[in-house]
């Protein structure tokens, strides 16, 4: 294998790209040398003489214009960037050229490969400066699956020579000699071959209206400045000595990639009555509820049978009574493994009406997707090989040294019958994909191979493109991104840890206005069961509202861990993010009915992403703004149009009240300092009246922790 | 042409790539289907089924290393980074693995396509950790040219099961087993193909005694941990699963480049009794004086033949008397081109003796490589192809309109004649070179196509590999960067223009704290013939000094203009950075005994950069320190060993005493905080003790405005 970078060529262009040998960038790779033309400044010489390489023909005329950091580009090209279906993409280049010539450019995209059938050609959208040299064209994807996209850049040559002409009238000189270029310009261009009739009669028409002796040369210059003119000019300068970037491949996913909110459930806990284990039919009751919060998905954590050997117990006590559950993530019996159901929660044929319910309830349900097996798995019995084994010959059981997870066996990747194993945890995914499920979260995808995530992603994706991965991967920073760079859809992200406004601010920056967005969409968790963080243990309620409204307004996609809208925040040791009691060994129905339950408030939260969608999904566009308090945190979004701009303002103090002065970038928010406008707190449905950049707020958390303020005209 | 991304295939690694279908990443360009091998979890499917692309050959068994953002790397490699002959350049890059292994990297690096005679095998350099799955090696290239290296990286299997084994001795675990695998382990890189023997039989005994039934489990793991060991397996891991990235190019410039003092003059100046123009000869007779300073570079503006049409007269008014000289960039006459020498300076034999006593002096002389003509260049009688012409047929003069420069012809570099051109330009380079001309110093190649310049560079470096070009590129950033990347030596900068505090730091941080060091040598130039800033012209000597001090100790090349040393600072007029009675239009002698000359504290300033070469030289080691004085600017310069550190603090006020704290980063200066350490002003020899990070400086512009501090142990 190669890296990325190595592996440019599996990025390859769809165009071919020209060979090396027409570089004369590289010596060292430098083309046969040919005889050199004789030339009056060239005098003999005593060393061996430099041999002319010519330039290539391709670069004959030149092409003038530079295209550097295309993006969206992930890793050189090498692994696709993302897109969403629905979802504004800012394809943004530096271009320029020699000299002072303008320059302009446009994107195209469509399918890779495309463009020999007429019904699929490529799009092209006009790119538009954004200063420093800087050009962008926005693409919003219509359709899931592989797309590409190439810049083609060169000199406006027409636009020049008409910002020239400008200067020189004004300037008072005679231009009849450059009116004479103008229309000697749009005739080369009425003659390029494969002109189209149209535009021929409307160029030549130009060249007589820019010579026409009957009218003044200011006058000739108003018809060269009709904006019909320039985009005729612009549209057929020949493309000849056009520069080209890519084509870059995107990989197009749907709607609910960019833009989902998620709630995990134990289906074994909905409508459990200890020792008795709730079942997908009565777990399915539980459905309307989720959906009724706002919800788009459940989330199961595994649903398979659970392995005896070395159960843990409550607590996560390694010795098990008979009655302990045991923990969903130990996966293998004798009933079967991970094309299996727990015989607790019913049959293939429950899970269906499980299935048909959410979907009658519009949520989608996703599966865990853990890769490893208990010691009573088929896999250990059928396919021994596919485990690594110790010196004597027994299975390795998984270990963090000194620790010993004696009732989970991991995979060995790098098993001899690799293909035979890939293509088995290749073929899980599709069994469930049978059975309609579209979205997988996959448990600790960084403790296996990243080859095996960029190949079974891609299997996948080819055939079923509307497939959702979402990395639970808790771990370092260049892992993490790696794993997104390869193709997961969406990933669990540091948010959990990120409690203070300094924090927070600098986080929130980084996933919004580095490249990061090019690959990465984060799932913004308010708990899990293995993380119940100690602002939430302390904070109580008002802690609960603070982080669920960080997380569905911050972020794109957010999730919840049922027992959230009840506030439970018992730990299992002082210290500890672990749960007392927790779901993973045991289970836990819940009175849903409490008259404490923040279901309303987040209920409340997801009516808003719905109403905001277009800003709440634009993650490029966040900005954190000025607020002078450090326990209040203040982010602004706005959708593509920025006709719709939020602004959400968080008391990040649990326990005081706190007021600062916001200092808004008006500006950048497209909102005039002069006039006053409207904020109406989306979450309360009361309105303030602002005007210009700076206003005052107070959040008593004992009341409101945020305001959601909808920014808009009067 | 295309773009640097687009001839991602011209930085083809100099082995081939494997082919890009070998990628599973790329579903659109994924391989033939196999048949689908049948797996127990395989269920038989309605929709059509993914065909099992099973991940290629080449793949197996996986690299789990991932190595990512290699650097120095230009625009994924589409272009060579730099590289300097004897200045440290530490190569970095993200390397990880899935799961918890360590990885461990190497560095090769050697001539581009070598390795097949034993005569010039690559080198390898193990890389060590920077933090946050950073690695990096220091490579310090011995020879000038083209150069190349790779990154090699895998998991560290050795040293993941020594850590593991460690953990678990001290967990008191029975580590038999253990030991037995590492046993294995060695027994395996033992019995590899290929291995030598001196290694075969070490690591057989390194298995007997991991397995030794007569010693302890702790004297086995004492043994396995012994340094020997680990250096050997680690030395005869087998590499089958490595990853690899690259290889990169370099281009290698001998150190001049990297490091370098310039002194610009008119020749025609020196020895001139106006109207009596000087010659080659009595401008030698300088030579010694700017050699005494220290200054490594003579830079001379154009010598050739001066056109007569529309010459500018003093002070660039448009009527010249007949006694004007005219401006030098106005190049060609009856006499000659660019390959001729103006007649009133003398000979090519004169130049030849002027060459000859430059070497005599350790200086080394700069022309100056202007692409333009005056009306009165042979080559607009020989070559009017060259030019573009306007409607009328006659030749297009300079042109920013509505400005007009008739006395200057630009060469049309897209004319029809494109190779004849563009190859006599080159010549005109050859010629100079024949006469032993390395260093050229570009006039406005911004104004001429960026592949011209990518082509004429690799065309003369390939058989002149130590010509230096210094890019005068006074325009945009990227403009200004692009030329760096296509293998100009060294640029013209900003720094110009950056007088105050906040804009040096600023300015200074992007330039050695980003990754423009990769390609980027800035030489900062305290005044040029067209640039006399407001600072110099209002803060007097002491502005001067400043200056000088900045450029000399922040930059690892620097050059004066002459008369810098004199203090000349009379503007052409108020708000102008011309000079009054320009030398471009005038003979300029001078008198250098001037007692009020910088010519000692310049000469001192040099002094100190070959005495502190290591650490002026090395720009990615410069750090800004914290200083509170909005008017006083420090900045620390280390060497690789971090046995050589300067402290450059500067009174950025030339009028009144400044004074402040400084706040040193200590430990990224290797000074231990406790005991006390010497500061020793290289400017005036006096010496002062300090402990710890802070310390109190005073500076008064009347006496000093500067301290360069060598920090040192007492």
């Amino acid at each position: 294998m190669s890296t990325p970078c190595r592996r440019r060529s599996a990025a390859a262009p769809v165009r071919a790209a020209e060979p090396s040998d027409a570089s004369p960038a590289a010596p060292h790779l430098s083309p046969e040398p040919r005889p050199l033309a004789t030339s009056k400044n060239t005098v003999p010489s005593r060393r061996p003489r430099a041999a002319a390489t010519v330039p290539a023909p391709a670069a004959t005329p030149t092409a003038r214009v530079v295209i550097e950091q295309p993006r969206p580009v992930v890793e050189c090209g090498s692994l696709p960037a993302k897109a969403t279906v629905g979802i504004p993409l800012t394809i943004t280049a530096s271009v320029f050229a020699d000299g002072h010539d303008l320059v302009m450019g446009w994107v195209r995209h469509g399918r890779p490969g495309a463009g020999l059938d007429t019904s699929d050609r490529w799009q092209e959208l006009p790119m538009r400066t954004l200063g420093d040299d800087r050009f962008g064209a926005v693409l919003t994807p219509a359709r899931e699956g592989p797309w590409a996209f190439e810049i083609v850049a060169m000199p406006d040559l027409y636009g020049s020579w008409l910002g020239d002409l400008r200067i020189r009238l004004d300037a008072g000189q005679d231009v009849a000699l450059e009116l004479e270029e103008g229309a000697r310009m749009a005739e080369r261009a009425a003659a390029l071959p494969g002109r189209a009739e149209r535009d021929r009669q409307a160029l030549t028409s130009l060249a007589t209206r820019l010579r026409d002796p009957s009218a003044t040369q200011a006058h000739r210059l108003q018809e060269a400045a009709r904006p019909p003119a320039v985009t005729l000019m612009r549209h057929t300068a020949d493309r000849g000595t056009a520069t080209h970037s890519g084509p870059w491949r995107l990989t197009v996913e749907r709607e609910l990639a960019g833009f989902s909110a998620w709630y995990e459930m134990f289906p074994r806990s909905e409508g459990a009555e200890p020792p008795r284990s709730g079942t997908f039919r009565s777990a399915a009751a539980r459905l309307p509820a989720i959906a009724a919060m706002g919800f788009e998905v459940v989330y199961l954590p595994p649903i398979h049978p659970i392995g005896g050997s070395f159960r843990r117990g409550r607590n996560n006590s390694p010795e098990a009574t008979p009655e302990d559950v045991g923990s969903p993530w130990a996966i293998g019996a004798a009933e079967g493994g991970h094309t299996a159901v727990h015989p607790d929660l019913g049959t293939l044929d429950d899970f269906a009406l499980f299935m048909a319910d959410a979907e009658r309830h519009g949520v989608e349900v996703a599966l865990d997707y853990a890769l490893n097996c208990s010691p009573d798995h088929p896999w250990v019995v059928e396919h021994p090989e596919w485990f690594s084994h110790r010196a004597d010959g027994s299975i390795r059981h998984a270990e963090n040294p000194p620790k010993r997870y004696q009732d989970i066996y991991p995979l060995d990747f790098g098993t001899a019958d690799r293909a035979g194993l890939w293509q088995a945890l290749r073929d899980v995914l599709l069994f469930w994909i049978e059975r309609g499920v579209r979205i997988f979260r996959v448990d600790n995808p960084h403790t296996k191979p990243f080859a095996f995530w960029e190949w079974l992603i891609a299997e996948i994706r080819h055939h079923h493109p509307d497939v959702i991965f979402l990395a639970e991967a808790f771990t370092r920073p260049a892992v993490m991104q790696r794993l997104a760079k390869l193709g997961f859809s969406q990933s669990y992200t540091y948010f959990t840890w990120r409690t203070s406004k300094a924090e927070l601010s600098e986080y929130l920056t980084e996933l919004s206005q580095t490249e990061r967005v090019d690959w990465f969409r984060p799932n913004f968790w308010v708990n899990t069961p293995d993380i119940l963080h100690a602002y939430l243990q302390q904070g109580g309620p008002a802690a609960f509202r603070v982080r669920a409204t960080l997380a569905a307004m911050t972020a794109p996609s957010w999730g919840m861990y049922s027992g959230y809208e009840l506030c439970e925040r018992v730990a299992a040791d002082p210290g500890s993010e672990e749960y007392a009691d927790s779901e993973k060994y045991q289970l836990r129905p819940r009175d849903w009915a409490r008259p404490d339950s923040l279901a309303p408030y987040i209920t409340r939260l997801n009516e808003i992403r719905h109403r905001h969608r277009g800003a709440i999904a634009l993650l490029p566009a966040l900005r954190v703004q000025e607020i002078r308090n450090d326990s209040m945190l203040c982010v602004s979004r706005v959708n593509q149009a920025r006709d719709d701009v939020l602004l959400v303002v968080v008391n990040l103090d649990p326990h005081h009240p706190q007021e600062g002065t916001i200092w808004l970038d008006l500006e950048g928010l497209g909102i005039p300092a002069d006039i006053p406008f409207e904020a109406h707190d989306e979450l309360t449905g009361i309105s303030y009246v602002w005007q210009g950049p700076e206003s005052y707020v107070r959040l008593d958390p004992a009341q409101q922790s945020a305001h959601v303020l909808h920014l808009r005209r009067r």
